[in-house]
């Protein structure tokens, strides 16, 4: 029986490698991105390399410390997320995606959450000029076609690993529910789970949520404070952030986060301001946001959660070929 | 006329990705990785994510500093290359590629070399049992069904860069020359070019023999200490590697390197001891060594670097979205 509590990663880099099932989660993970590429660039997104470093990063990663490095006699970030490359990259094309190295330390105890490691990729979409109903529409089409082409096109690998389409029945369908953020803390608290209103759901309560459901469903409209200053403040519900969430069923937990993000300057500013971010360290991002960047929409799902769901995986680093737990380090 | 002395890379992030030239280099090199990703897995081959930090990473980058950081209170390292991954790699499946991003922090002045970036990518490809000369020949095979592939899917694009076919009549015949480490020196000698017959070819030289040539060529056996340990030495030629590089023609110089792999272990410490390195440091990789590694060959295109060339660029940055050039820091 799997115990995440004492889970501490593979037992070695070369029992790891050479194990079947490592092997059919790779295969899996490939083919969820061979199927993301195709149906991304048949919807007219065009792939970028995104940068692994930069003056500065996304400071909305929930508890993880970013990583610095001398650039040259510079501070610089090794990105914890692309977010502000991709809004920026719409000035480019009008639809854009990269698969993004991300790094984030992670504190200690989340190395037993059996869904974080300190380095991960993400595969990051963003829309220029859409909403974030559609933008949430694309996602569903995104992850029902990649799903859809794992399990027509790997049946072997999904078999190896225990899994099968019966599996994914409730995904396939699509038209994933919705469920506010205020509706998900009632429903927790009517569970017994002691959720705040004014914060993101935590890790427990995701958990509870997921394993009561037999589809993914997006959890919208998280309270402002809970994210970053990209995610864009509602206009009709002050204090409520135009975002959500993607929830696997089955325990999995969250897959995905996007917005409709912010690309005001001056409200990009105050956001900054109201979360703590100094506005000087972001000039480049900035200099960009002042002379116009496009309104948009998007998303990143994290590769491994989604490996990790789909391939029925205890633990998310077995969906990683050289996988950091946090804190654990090489010998 | 362009002046690579007193290049600097774009004016600002903005009037960059803005850019005719840019959004069509951006997708010319969309085009290259897409047909690479085809004819790989089309011949058997995974790809992999590969990881951005590490305990070690490859020593070999020429005159290049690595980027070290604080990992959970151990100096880990960016990667420089994918190499140890490629290699290990094996262990889960025969052959691999990956599209793998690189931080070298190049001397300051390299910025003015047209072919230097500090943040750059490779297509790292590894070959399971094979030999150089059928590594050499899937690479061969490789660049042509890329810029096949671009070259017939996107017309327009290499029309706005000022290119077309006739730029790559050369390199779609195939069967790229095979001019041995030592012919080279001779050549450039014989141009009143200075060349040591003891190191690598300098980017001068390299540049001239590419200025040369109406199509790619191979320059082989490098002579040992010029190259990393796992460059194999020719058994048959004791101070001979079996390694090679792939130059572009029309000056465009080095496009990518590759090698016959050193995978026995006492020879990979010998070799770590001449070229300076500590073997402690590279635990992990020598105890999966210790314990075997597929014999193997393989290779990494730099991808902007094979961008620039096939878009016809002045500058290697030209073909980066947020391009870093050596020393210069973002505001």
């Amino acid at each position: 029986m799997y115990d995440a509590a004492t889970d501490t990663g593979p037992a070695d880099p070369g029992s790891h490698l050479t194990s079947p099932t490592t092997r059919a989660a790779l295969r899996v993970q490939q083919g969820l991105l061979a199927a993301a590429r195709e149906y991304l660039t048949g919807h007219g997104f065009t792939e970028l390399l995104p940068p692994v470093i930069g003056p500065v990063t996304d400071p909305g990663a929930r508890g993880a410390k970013q990583v610095d490095i001398d650039y040259y006699g510079h501070r610089y970030k090794l990105m914890t997320s692309a977010i502000l490359y991709k809004q920026s990259s719409l000035l480019a094309f009008d639809r854009i995606f990269c698969v993004a190295p991300n790094v984030r330390l992670e504190p200690l105890e989340t190395a037993s959450t059996s869904r974080h490691l300190a380095e991960f990729h993400q595969l990051d979409v963003e829309m220029g000029g859409a909403s974030r109903e559609e933008v949430m529409r694309l996602l569903e089409e995104l992850v029902v076609h990649m799903v859809r082409q794992v399990v027509t096109g790997l049946p072997g690998e999904l078999e190896r690993l225990g899994r099968d389409r019966d599996d994914f029945l409730g995904l396939l369908r699509g038209g994933f529910a919705r469920v506010p953020h205020a509706a998900a803390v009632e429903q927790l608290r009517a569970l017994g789970h002691p959720q705040s209103a004014d914060t993101e759901l935590d890790w427990e309560g995701e958990a509870l949520l997921s394993a009561k459901s037999d589809a993914p469903f997006l959890v919208t409209d998280y309270p402002k404070g809970s994210r970053g200053f990209y995610d864009r403040e509602d206009p009709q519900a002050p204090g409520r952030l135009r975002n959500f969430d993607l929830i696997a069923p089955q325990g999995y937990g969250e897959l995905c986060s996007g917005s409709e993000r912010t690309n005001d300057y001056a409200e990009i500013i105050t956001r900054m301001r109201e979360t703590g971010e100094n506005p000087r360290k972001y000039r480049w991002y900035l200099d960009l946001v002042r002379a116009g960047v496009p309104a948009s929409s998007g998303f990143g799902i994290g590769v491994e959660r989604l490996t990790r769901y789909v391939a029925g995986l205890d633990a998310v680093w077995q969906a990683s070929a050289y996988p950091k737990l946090p804190g654990v380090v090489a010998p």
